[in-house]
This record gives structure tokens, sequence and C-alpha cells, in this order.
């Protein structure tokens, strides 16, 4: 284990590169010698001073990784030097050391590459928790994702699909669609197409909305969402400030919940990493779920990698190699 | 058991008295020789149109009352005739005779007066199913209490109180919240003194916001909702366009929620009586929590008492007696 490990952290607005010391692990602490890393969009928000990381996590980007456990705290009992994992991260991914404890770290099986490792950590998470403990979705529910073709929204499409829920998805292009049908999604709408309630309601309405976008979003969702019927507010890409009409809120007793992961406590994410363990490696072993990674890049071109993302030319997840 | 029954449905915007047969109880239905029945904003509402009773359900109005059980059905199980009990109603208690299922119905404790059983159901199950199944109030947590003299108000403030959970409630005037302090708010708030934010937040911020207004209340419901809160909506008071400030709702992890309970299937009315039978009957018999009775009325002063609730002129339940 090294003493002084590489990172990047925000520096006016840029991920800059910085050396910073590891500390020795501590009780249920790993540390972990990264081989990839995944990109968020949080990861912008924080490069665009939206998203400072929780008090008292690390300066360094990054919610998740891959790599080797190179180091183990004196209390720690699931994990030992050498196994290959992925972790849940608060901070710190953005680097080829992360000190974490192992509640939110998981064995990688086999099957599954250093690169998926990277990739699958946030969006199967984020689409678990929502799914299943936020949103408390129900054999037989009607399942909207907006954003369908972005990582949560694949990862989740792909969960529901399993669990034999309908989906509707919308995307920003019919390639995009077109993509979330071969994955399983019954039906899909093209934003650039107008707004998506006639399209929803003829479908069937939905259950259960997971939605990143917010803004105009939130009225169009009440519209076509069922009685006792949940919407997940995951993300404002539409902006902070929505018109709600709590006639119908109340009438169809409506539930509107907004959900973030990154800041929750080290137990909720040690719950959320055991039951992707216990439900979803299953899956991925006999390639049920499968882990869409968009492109893999070596960490010199961070950069360019974070433009794509950027630029919503994606669709899964882009992965860094050092 | 009478053949014919009488009663009250809307004409017209008024209740119009009428005749009406009682079918012989099916399965697990009773009747019940009504002697007092409760009376309910949701009423007012009803005789103003906007609010229909369930597919199926009895046009007579009424949402409450108590009296005896004169006839049951040939599955009934836990009640007899001569039983004296309460029924919480999804219509039909403005009348002399109502047939219900035995799983809406309670068998009253001695110490429960006929009038405060007709006074207890709509209250309390409404407190009990909104703060504990819907909201999931746990220890320790803040309650605001919008309309805290309300019935429900008044009942959810008992509760609250004996499981030490700290109430903040707003009111109309300063003779309520002097009225909730009495029975164990720990503040107020009188409305006509401007919004309520800054004495919330003085108070220390609520986990969960009981709101029958809606309205302009729930951005700044949001505004004192702390981490992990949620807003139960009950009513449109304050009407039903709202604005919702979805940054907040995300990066705090609010939740909005609509409720109503005359809609909701027998099993969850069943589930929640049999809540109160265990949880709220040991109370009224010790007297931790009382039925606030503001006035019993004959049921030939039907209309002046809808005029006083409908005036707001009330702390309390208005009872009607036969």
């Amino acid at each position: 284990m090294p003493q002084l490990a590489t990172g990047f952290r925000v520096e006016q607005g840029v991920p800059s590169s910085c050396e910073f010391e590891i500390k020795a692990p501590q009780l249920d602490e790993v540390v972990i010698a990264i081989s990839h890393f995944g990109l968020n969009r949080a990861d912008l928000a924080q490069l665009a001073g939206h998203y400072p990381p929780p008090v008292g996590a690390s300066d360094i980007l990054g919610l998740e990784a891959s790599g080797e456990v190179v180091a183990v705290g004196p209390a720690v009992s699931r994990l030992k030097i050498g196994d290959r994992v992925c972790a849940l991260l608060a901070a710190g991914g953005y680097a080829d050391h992360v000190v974490v404890s192992e509640q939110q770290v998981a064995v990688l099986p086999d099957e599954i590459s250093a690169e998926q490792g990277a990739a699958l950590c946030e969006a199967y998470a984020t689409a678990w928790y929502n799914l299943y403990e936020v949103a408390g979705l129900q054999a037989g529910e009607r399942l909207l994702l907006h954003a369908g073709a972005s990582s949560v929204g694949l990862a989740a499409l792909q969960l529901a699909r399993h669990n034999h829920n309908p989906v509707f998805v919308t995307a920003g292009s019919d390639e995009k669609i077109s993509y979330c049908q071969q994955l399983g999604a019954e039906a899909g709408w093209n934003r650039h197409q107008g707004d998506f309630v006639a399209a929803v309601q003829d479908w069937g309405g939905a259950d259960v909305i997971i939605d990143p976008v917010a803004g105009d979003y939130l009225a169009q969702d009440q519209q076509v969402l069922n009685l006792d019927g949940r919407i997940v507010v995951l993300g404002l890409m539409g902006g902070r400030t929505a018109n709600i009409d709590a006639g119908r809120l109340l009438m169809k007793r409506q539930r509107i919940q907004g959900s973030t992961l990154r800041n929750q406590p080290l137990q909720v994410k040690g719950r959320i990493m055991r039951a992707l363990e216990q439900n979803l490696w299953p899956l991925l072993r006999t390639g049920d779920c499968q882990v869409i990674v968009d492109e893999v890049f070596p960490v010199t071109e961070l950069h360019t990698a974070l433009t794509r993302m950027r630029e919503n030319r994606t669709q899964g997840k882009l992965v860094m190699a050092w």
C-alpha cells in the first residue's frame, strides 16, 4: 500500500490532478487499488459547483470504482487482500486508491469485468434503491422511466423487466428508444416530438415514475400517474421550479418523493450493496441483466469523456481506466 | 330490523330527508341502528358536488356513526346483535340505519359514550392512518399540524403527544392555539399573523407535516421540512394549484403525499379499525386521549350544525342525535 495516491479534485470548474495522502484503513475500512472508475452526471454538477461532497467526505471526485483490495482495517470481516471488488462511493473514485468502509464494497463475480464493475455500482444501486425501497414497486405495476437510455434508466429497465413490470421509456432520440426496446421496454416516446402525456396515457398510465428531469415534467407525470402512484425525483435536468396539482395529488393519492443516494448514511449504502450481491449478481452471471458500458477511456482522456457526457452523447456508462 | 330507514341525501346542494330500503345483511355485513352520527368537512364537499361517494357506495351522506347492532350476516364473526358500536363509513351515516361490513365496525368500550363514538372514527382513523401508515412517524420526530384544532388535528395531536413526538400547530385563532397547547402542543402559530415559516423554523422544523390546506402552504411546508421529511396532504382548503421547489425536494429527500381514506379498500379500513381498538381504546379508557365533541345537536337541527361547520366555528366534532 503506497503512502501517496493520485486523484482529481475540482479546481476552477475542471478536474485537476493532485496527489493526496492515503491513511491506513481504520476499523471496517479497506484500501482499494482502483483500476477503473465510472463517470456520473453528478460529477458534472460537482465540477459546476452545485453538488459539494457530503460533510466529511473526500474532495476527490468520483462515486464508483473497481479494483483490488490492498489493505484491510482491523474490524474488516467480509473482504481480504487480493479481492477483486467494486465500490459505491460518496467521493474519491477519480483516483488510483481509495479508502472506504467494506459495507460499500462488493466482491465482483468472475463473470464481471473490472470495466463493468466500475460501471454498475451507481446505476444499479440507484435503480434498485429507488424502485424497490423508495417507490416500493410491486408485481405487475407499470413503470415510466424518463431518460430511459441513461445508465440508471437502463439498469432500472432491466431490473423491472426481469420482474415482469411493463416499462415505458422517454428519451431524446429514436435510436435510444429502440435500444431500450431491445432491452425490454414495451414502448417509448421521443421527447423532441412533444410532451409524453397522451402516449403514456394510451399505453395505460404508470404506477411508478423514475424522473431525473423534474421542472415541467412533474405536472405531466401527475397526469399519467395511476391511483396510489409514486413519482421519484432523481434529478433536475428540467429545472427546480415545478407546478403541481394538489387536487390530483389528493384524489389519486399520489406521492412525489425526492431521492438522493450520495449523502445517505453508511447503513443504507451497505444495505443496498448487500441487496445487489444477493439479487443482481445472479442476473449478471446469467446475462439476464447487463452492464451497459458505452466506452472505456484511458484516464489521460478524462476531459474528452466528461465533455461527451456533458453533451448527452452517451448510451450507458463512460468508464476511465488507469 | 325495519324494512325502511330514514336518511339524508344531497338534493340541489342541501341535505334532503328521504326513506330508503334496508337490505338484509350479506356475508360479513351488520345492520346498525344509528343513535348518533358525526359531521365532516367532506360532507360539505359532497353537498357542494365536489366529492361523490365511492363507486357502489350509498348516496346517503355521512362518514361515521354510532349505535347498536340489530342484525348480522351469516359470516359475521366479531359482532353480535346488541353490541354497542361505532363505524367508519364510506357513506350512509346520515341515517337511522346503515348496513356495513363488520370490518369497518368496532365495539365501544363502556367508558365511551355513543356521542363520543360517533365523533371518534373519522378523526382518529384519519390521524392514525396518516401519522403511522402514510407518514411513518417515528419516535422523536417533530410534527407540524395545520388546522390543529380540527377534529383530525386534535386526534393527531393527542396520539403524537402520547408517543412523545413534539407538536407544533397552526390554527385560525389564539383561542384554538391555546386549546391545542392545553392538549399538549409545544407551540403554535395563528395564521392571521402571517406565514408560519419563521415560527416553525425557530421551533426546530418538522419531520412530518399533516396538511389539509395545500395551495400556497406546500412551498412553505417544504421550507420547514427537515431532511427525509414527509408532507401528507389531506385537503385543499388553500386551493389545488401549488408551486413546489423540486431542488429542495431532491436535496432534502422530501416526500409530498396525497391521502384520502374514504375510497380506500375495505381491507385498509378494517386494518385501521383494528389498530384503533388495539392502540386507542386503552388510551380513551384511561383518559390519555380524549374525544373532543364540540356540540351535540338533535337531527332536526342538521342545517344549523352544517352552517356552523361551514363557517369554521368549531373546535372538535359536531355530532347529531336521532
